[in-house]
C-alpha cells in the first residue's frame, strides 16, 4: 500500500476519516492518525475558538504524525476558521461543499496540503485546475450532505480517474477491506471512509445515534432534501415528516422551514432520534448489529480484510 | 475465471449480458454466447409467439452453446410464456421482478437452470429458500426498473454475500473490466452487464438511443418513477414531463396517466426521444464518444481490461 496518497500525507496506510459534522473531533482525529491512518476534524460543527481547542488536542496526541481538519467551504465565518488553520500549523486541509479555487493557493502558501471533495468529474478537472493535491470521489451511498449528480462510488470513480492524474481517493459505501481494495481497483490510490469510524468509540456523536445506526437494515437510509442540499438520513420522525412533505411536493422554501436550524447537532450529538437530523451513510446496515469498536480496530480490521480480499484474488 | 457461474451456465466467461426490453433479441443474446459469455433473450417485451421465433434463431445461432430468457414475472401472459420456453428447451431462465417462489420448481422440473435478479439480501435470501441456482444483486446504477432500497452496487454485493451461499453475481454500473473485478472483489463470482450490451450493434434498440445513450454525461440518468416502479431514466421531454409532475406531488395515479402504455417501445425500439420512456444506466457515460461495438468485441474487452486490473494489483 506504498502510493501517492500515503507519501502525499506521510502516512502508513491511505486510509482517511471523514471529518464529519458532531462526529469527528480530536478523540477520534488523533485514534485514526495514531493508527496510521490520516484523521480529520470535522471544522462543519464548530465555532472557530473550538476548532482551535480540537486542533491543539488533536496535534499533542498525534506527536508528529499527520492530521487535518475538513472545512465545508460555505461555513459562514471562513476568514477567521482559516487564519486560525494556518495559525495552528495544520498540516492537511480536506475543502468540500465550495469551489477549490478559492483557498487552494493561500493553503498552499501556508505549506498546508489541499483535498477537495468531489461529486462529479467535471468538479474534479476543476480541482486539478485549480491546484489542488488530491481529490475524494463521493458517490451517491455516502451519509449527509452529497452531490446532485447521484453517481455511485462503482461509476464515480473510474470517471474520476480517467478525469484526472492526481492523487485519487474513493469515499461513499466504502466500510471494508473488500470495499476498499474494490476501490482501487476502480483507480482509487485510498479512501474515505465516513460512516464507520462516524459509528466507532472515539466518535463524537451520541451513543443513542451510533445505536440506531448499528441496527439499520439495508434500504434504510435516504437520500432526501433534494431541493435544498441532498442529504442522506436515517429513519426517524423528521425524515418522516421530509418524507411526507415532500411526497406532496413542498417547494424549497417549505423545506427549509422545517428544517429549520441545530438539527445535525440535535440527532447526531445529543441524540434526539425524533426530532433530529440522523446523516449516515448507505454501508451502515453492513455493520448491523456489532458494537461500537475502536477506531484502531477499525483501521487494523480494514487493512488485515483487504489484505485477505488481495490473497483470496491472486490464490 | 473458473467458477460456480461457469460451471452451472457451462460458459467461458461469467459476463451476462441482461435480458433487456426491446434491446435483447436473438442476436444480441447469440452473439454474447457465441462470444463466452452468456446471452439472454428479454421476453418483457414479446408477445409469446414473437419469443418462440427468437428462442428458435438464437438455438441455432449459438450451436449448442449456453443462452437464456429473462422473464419479469409480472408478465401477463406468463403461463403461456414459461410453456413455450419449456417447449422450446430453452437451458436457462433468469427471472425478475416478482417472488421467486412460484416458477422455480417448475422450472427445475424441465431441467431449466433458473437464476433471479434481487435489490436486496432479504430477496436474496428468499430466492435460496426458493431453491433457485444463483442470484444476480443489482444496485441503484442500473439502468431501467430498479429496486426501492435504491442500495448500491458497492454496497449491495457484500450485503447478498454475506446473507446467501448461492452462486452470486453483480448488475449496476458494470460496463468495463475494472468494475468487473471490483465486484469480485466484493463476493461476485460474474457480473450481468446491461447499458453496455444494449448500446451494441446487435441490440435491437434504435440508432437514435443508442446515440443518445453514447453521449450522456455523469449525473444524465435519473431514478424517477419511485411512486409507481423505481426506473432509471436517459434525459428527453418525457422524463422532464415525470420530474415536473414529482416535483409537485404527482400521486402514483396521476404519474400512471402521465406513463400511459407503450413508452419503452417508443423510445427505446423506436427511437422517439421526445415521448418514449429511456431506460439506461447509470454507467452509460463512462461510454461516452464512442461509437456501438459489436458484443463479441465488449466481452473480449472486458475480459483483456479485467486481466490487466489483476495485473496492476498483483505488480
Amino acid at each position: 500500500m506504498i502510493n501517492r496518497i500515503n507519501e502525499l500525507f506521510n502516512i502508513k496506510y491511505p486510509i482517511v476519516a471523514g471529518g464529519m459534522v458532531w462526529v469527528s473531533g480530536w478523540r477520534l482525529a488523533s485514534a485514526v492518525t495514531n493508527a496510521g491512518g490520516l484523521g480529520l476534524i470535522g471544522a462543519g460543527s464548530m465555532h472557530p475558538e473550538v476548532l482551535r481547542e480540537h486542533v491543539a488536542r488533536c496535534r499533542e496526541a498525534v506527536e508528529g504524525k499527520t492530521y487535518g481538519v475538513n472545512v465545508p467551504l460555505m461555513y459562514p465565518e471562513i476568514d477567521t476558521l482559516m487564519d486560525i488553520i494556518a495559525a495552528e500549523h495544520v498540516p492537511v486541509v480536506f475543502t468540500s461543499a465550495g469551489s477549490p479555487k478559492k483557498w487552494t493557493a493561500w493553503l498552499h502558501d501556508k505549506g498546508i496540503k489541499v483535498a477537495h471533495v468531489v461529486s462529479s468529474s467535471a468538479f474534479a478537472v476543476k480541482c486539478e485546475a485549480a491546484g489542488v493535491d488530491a481529490v475524494v470521489a463521493e458517490g451517491f451511498e455516502a451519509g449527509g450532505h452529497n452531490g446532485r449528480e447521484e453517481t455511485t462510488t462503482m461509476c464515480l470513480v473510474p470517471a474520476v480517474r480517467r478525469a484526472t492524474s492526481l492523487p485519487l481517493m474513493a469515499a461513499g459505501g466504502i466500510a471494508t477491506g473488500e470495499q476498499m481494495l474494490a476501490a482501487e481497483v476502480l483507480g482509487a490510490e485510498g479512501v474515505q471512509v465516513g460512516t464507520r469510524f462516524a459509528l466507532t468509540v472515539e466518535s463524537s456523536a451520541s451513543e443513542a445515534f451510533k445505536r440506531l445506526c448499528l441496527n439499520l437494515g439495508e434500504g434504510d437510509t435516504k437520500l432526501l432534501l433534494k431541493k435544498l442540499s441532498p442529504t442522506r438520513l436515517a429513519p426517524g420522525a423528521f425524515r418522516d415528516a421530509v418524507e411526507r412533505a415532500e411526497n406532496d411536493g413542498a417547494t424549497a422554501e417549505q423545506l427549509r422551514e422545517l428544517l429549520g436550524k441545530g438539527r445535525a447537532k440535535r440527532g447526531i450529538f445529543e441524540g434526539d432520534l425524533d426530532e433530529g437530523e440522523l446523516e449516515i451513510g448507505q454501508v451502515a446496515s453492513l455493520l448491523r448489529g456489532t458494537e461500537p469498536q475502536s477506531a484502531a480496530d477499525v483501521v487494523a480490521q480494514i487493512v488485515a480484510e483487504r489484505q485477505t480480499a488481495v490473497d483470496r484474488l491472486i490464490k
